[in-house]
């Protein structure tokens, strides 16, 4: 580790050493990475006493939950500001939430002592924080606390071992994303020597569809769409299907990966109508094409080869802006081959 | 690395070395650890200038094509004997088998010269060879091959470092089964600093679906079996299906993950017709039951997670005794919990 970044690392922990009310969060809508980022970081302040709480907006992917066994992720669909009398957190820690604007309205539970960390590994982090410590080579936020929790002393236990490796997995799409660096791979050896158990992980994480959303799988893939001899893939969920099916949308979490299943698919989309009215679209891409770029022009974020954003309005027309927008970047370029 | 192994290693080479015409081989109907630990060896061998032939029965299945640049691979439906007249090989390497049966019939390419070498990381190798380094902490024969390569001082280029790599992770199910170790992590680790691209093979490997193949799997996902409270998970291929759909068996090749998509599913089961009256039956289990020793009642193989057999007969006929048997390997067991 280089000195310099040793040397930020331990900043951050003489803050959360001097700190008596911490905030842990992350972007809307927390995806694996964010989820098990956070309960890997407080599972060391826990080792250290401290009060913190967990709070994000949006709802945790079901899958994720038998990681909070505690249920310590007190999320909300909209958090609201603090009453004036409310003593507020003296520490905020943002973790893979590359702007404020991404953490949708945990800002309102920030005042003006709070001081702001910002641990992230996006490139197109804002670097929002008082402390900012953004590695853009980690493959996952889930990297950067190993390092953080390597740095500060704390051993690795195996619930934590499974959280960090569990942020791993999900954020590198099983080890698919080109984000992954030699690095990488020996910080999961580490965390196999702590006793985790791969096959059980991997199982509850991409295996365990109910009757009803494999049933919901097999509707998406009878309607796939194709455009440019296959090299774009979308494919959609209505709301009127998630509500035929009885399946809460988190549980779709994975089908977008089928968006890529087409030989010959480059770019793909799933458009997921959470309510009448709005969807999220995630994108995701072999390494002909930076999807995070059109995420962003979108509003949203994420990665190189796995980004997404949510937008208002019908689902037909957010299809054909994004059509429009691929086809628009693919201009200039020979061919998408 | 143990001195006795380095030691076993060594004489491998020598073995090696000292040959003027080697077999390569495996089981039969090859999968992706076993294709590619013999081409990883292969490229040593030509490093040294050998002459060697690449022989198994059974088909390459389609996706691991584009591994075999240079088309060593001569497989075979149904090897001949040689004639009395022809040179034959001096030495026979086997990789990844666990008996001589299961070569099929590449055994009649050998004579009584034949100095056989046995490669593998099979717990229930039969150490028919004159020589054998047989590893069982090995996750794939990929991961033995590495460490064969690593003695002999070849330099791992990025060719050879895919092989390795698509051994390794065909064989972990995606990094997966517990066979796991940290070794393998560490090894990948190695693998990715020759400038592998995960994100490409991943693709190609996992993603690489026609479209008529992702019809069909729509099919199969319709007439999934469910038995002992959706404990057991049986699928079906029929051969009218292939037909009707146009695929050939091999491109269904990860078709039985799904066996295992169901919550709570702990065994699965692939029931592949190859022909009318030839089904290959694939099956895979969470950590609570050892297949391949049900694999192996139906005189198949294969590891605690992953294994499979092929069975004449009608297929209800073949998924009722298998069916039997698990619930028999049950009996004595509390639940399937």
């Amino acid at each position: 580790m280089k000195k310099r970044t040793e040397e930020k690392i331990k900043k951050i922990l003489e803050k959360i050493k001097a700190s008596q009310k911490i905030l842990l969060t992350s972007h809307i809508e927390p995806d694996g990475d964010s989820v098990c980022s956070q309960l890997a970081l407080a599972n060391y302040l826990d080792s250290l006493g401290k009060e913190y709480q967990i709070i994000n907006q949006g709802e945790i992917p079901h899958k994720y939950l038998f990681l909070d066994e505690k249920k310590r992720i007190k999320n909300k669909s909209r958090p609201r500001r603090l009453s004036p009398n409310s003593e507020g957190f003296d520490l905020a820690i943002f973790i893979e939430c590359s702007n404020l604007d991404r953490s949708g309205g945990v800002r309102r539970l920030l005042s003006k002592k709070s001081f702001l960390i910002n641990i992230d590994h996006h490139q197109d982090n804002s670097l929002f924080g008082k402390i900012n410590y953004v590695d853009h080579s980690a493959s996952a936020a889930g990297e950067v606390i190993y390092d953080i929790l390597d740095v500060s002393g704390f051993p690795l236990d195996k619930k934590t071992a499974e959280l960090i490796y569990v942020a791993i997995l999900t954020d590198t799409g099983r080890f698919r994303y080109s984000s992954i660096t030699p690095k990488t791979f020996r910080i999961c050896a580490d965390l196999l020597e702590c006793g985790i158990d791969t096959n059980f992980l991997t199982q509850r994480i991409y295996y365990d569809f109910s009757e009803r959303s494999l049933k919901l799988l097999r509707t998406v893939l009878e309607k796939i769409e194709l455009y440019q001899d296959k090299r774009i893939c979308f494919l959609t969920i209505t709301h009127p299907m998630l509500k035929k099916f009885k399946v809460p949308y988190q549980d779709t979490d994975g089908f977008v990966d089928f968006s890529l299943s087409i030989a010959g698919s480059k770019v793909g989309a799933l458009f997921l109508e959470l309510e009448e009215g709005l969807t999220q679209v995630s994108l995701r891409s072999s390494d002909f094409m930076d999807v995070s770029k059109i995420a962003k022009s979108f509003g949203g974020g994420g990665h190189k080869n796995a980004s997404g954003f949510t937008q208002k309005g019908k689902v037909q027309r957010i299809k054909k802006a994004l059509l429009d927008s691929i086809l628009k970047k693919l201009k200039g370029k020979d061919n998408l081959s």
